[in-house]
């Protein structure tokens, strides 16, 4: 089979190949503004709607997960790569499964949370649009969607500012890594439009500062779901 | 009276020092973002609400009102500046009346609304916030209220990206202004959240880009009232 290089498939099989090195840079906090700021902004944004169940999108070896249960929430992580479940899983700290956002989206997953939380792991195009399709039916009433992603404003790069496939890259990370993943970039427009279109109201949109550099690190959107 | 260098008086100040030359500036085309991209943005935000009624806040020497009248719209343009409204009136196409955003917000405008639109013209900081207090009960069931202004992350210049007040300027305009206005800067965390904050759920943030630089020429909010 041939691997279109711009595809959520092309996603995945980056972050199978990844998954140790991207294990080891989380674990031993080697990406800077994630241990200076946007780790803290994730985990605030959860904390400020006080859920006892937490569904974790994405979750990769799972720190957030472990976080948030250590403040006594309960917390499934879905992740579609089976070797970064195995890490999360060896740790504790949650429940956690492989699945992947097109079997979520398919309805596969029968629970509900009162908060879903993605944290810089809504990255393609028409996984990403089945997630929000779904996400209604896997909320609590008054349930949240918290999304933390690159600032499209800042993240643009030398790209005309419109929703499109971007090409990745490991600029700043180990030689461990290869083979980075493409990722289909939205403007805000698009972002708030993804909540609107699909039953939340946007409650809030956060962008923490880096403390230091005072550039935005990313963008924190905040959906409530309509009764 | 000594006059605060960078406050809601300050900016009301200046206006009616440049109403004349800015009415020229708009009537003959000079700002070349509004010709381009603008005055189409905020035309088009308003028409898709399909609206009977319309508030023009901070109307200036009343395009918009006009071009929303000949749609068939009725629209009420306030604005503080008494020359400027005075020129609205000369043009005709709507209802014109010299009205502060702070008379507003004591609540003397009587009337309600299916849309209140303020284009590039919400400048102030308590004003605003005054105005955004009152806006639930100058809008009819299910009215809307839409801002353009300039993009924060564009906009915010050398300064930090946070809410203060910045430095106005007439850089790109003829000689015949002067005394250029201060303006409150808020970041979109901040626009969104007066918009939550206010009973609005935020229901479109558009980003209308320049054709030609392929830049951000601003924001575009619009909010529509809960029941």
């Amino acid at each position: 089979m041939t691997l279109e290089p711009l595809s959520d498939t092309a996603i995945v099989h980056s972050w199978h190949k990844n998954a140790q090195p991207w294990t080891t840079a989380v674990r031993e906090g080697h990406i800077q503004s994630r241990k200076l700021i946007t780790d803290r902004a994730i985990i605030d944004a959860v904390v400020d709607q006080h859920p006892r169940s937490v569904l974790d999108l994405g979750c990769g070896e799972g720190w957030l997960a472990r976080a948030l249960s250590a403040k006594g929430i309960d917390v499934l992580g879905i992740d579609v790569v089976p070797e970064l479940v195995k890490q999360a899983q060896s740790m504790g700290g949650g429940q956690f499964e492989v699945l992947s956002y097109e079997e979520i989206g398919a309805g596969k997953l029968n629970q509900q949370f009162d908060v879903a939380v993605s944290n810089f792991a809504l990255l393609g195009h028409e996984s990403v649009l089945g997630l929000f399709q779904e996400m209604p039916s896997l909320l609590a009433p008054n349930g949240s969607f918290i999304v933390q992603t690159i600032h499209p404003v800042v993240g643009c790069g030398a790209y005309r500012y419109e929703d499109g496939w971007h090409e990745g890259s490991w600029a700043g990370f180990s030689h461990d890594f290869s083979d980075p993943a493409p990722w289909y970039f939205r403007t805000l427009e698009s972002w708030v439009r993804l909540y609107s279109d699909h039953g939340f109201r946007l409650k809030e949109m956060r962008e923490p500062l880096h403390p230091q550099l005072e550039k935005l690190a990313s963008v924190v959107l905040i959906g409530a779901l309509i009764d």
